[in-house]
């Protein structure tokens, strides 16, 4: 299916939010040492590159943005994406919109509503994240680097779409 | 639900896209005359505001945006919304992810696809949009003004949130 707009940042992403155990010091030990040690200033304000719903255990909305490079490169189709590259992956819980229930009469409006699941960023340095495809992966958790999502557990999952430089999610146009 | 992060731009755009007929010229007359005649330029790299699924006949993944103004007032929660203030809504189609379900074993992933439902503006003018709560409402289906979403169609269902200056959306954290 050619024309997927595929918009999830992380499949190994995922699955570390699923399935990891934050090591019992509460530190990031090791080559699992993140790879930013604040949010990137602005990242709210960059462009959307797409959106998501994810069911199951995520149970989400979700927003994928990208810094200057991350847009151009997802809007232009480009691959492998060039050093610079970051890319963000917003999700909140949602819930039917009651204004929308009042005027359709039944709940079919669902809307974001708290932060859910992280912020999670991919940053592409192709020598530095040789080992992880050229990528460095990350998770925020209430403004701080989380232990959850690791560099290796993230890019096991992200090997699925080697074909597309590791990256899941294509620009909505 | 004080806490709500309600996305969506239009209950009244909605409604239009829902029922409205489109004039035999094909033409938008009278006191329906498009707020905009082209689209706005970069409006597609403008933060966003927040993301939102639509059931129903819509049946969409959406995003709202905001130029500068409209992010700046969004994420303060500024009532009124000043002149100048535009916020967008794009819509998609969308599928299951098939890496997705590859690593899942189950279809949990919903992504963008393709445009849906035309691209909607709402734009903040209290004196020139007066009659209709001091907002001009447009929808753009393939670049060109839709004659499908009329101010006052528009505005009819955007009166279940006057309180909230006729807004559905809020900031998404």
């Amino acid at each position: 299916m050619k024309q997927f707009v595929v918009v999830l940042c992380a499949g190994g992403l995922l699955t570390g939010l699923i399935g990891y155990d934050t090591p019992a010091s509460g530190q990031v030990a090791g080559d699992n040492a993140p790879v930013m040690l604040e949010l990137p200033p602005g990242y709210r304000d960059w462009p959307l590159i797409a959106v998501a719903h994810e069911e199951g255990k995520l149970n989400d909305l979700r927003a994928i943005l990208g810094n200057e490079i991350a847009i151009k490169a997802a809007r232009a189709g480009t691959l492998p994406y060039p050093d610079g590259t970051i890319i963000a992956r917003l999700a909140w819980d949602y819930h039917p919109l009651e204004e929308s229930k009042e005027a359709f009469g039944n709940a079919q409006s669902f809307v974001a509503v708290t932060p859910k699941n992280g912020v999670q960023f991919m940053v592409k340095d192709a020598r530095k994240y040789a080992s992880t495809g050229g990528w460095g992966y990350i998770e925020f958790d209430d403004g701080k680097p989380s232990s959850k999502a690791m560099p290796s557990a993230c890019f096991a999952c992200h090997t699925t779409v080697k074909s597309r430089d590791f990256v899941f999610n294509r620009y909505a146009p």
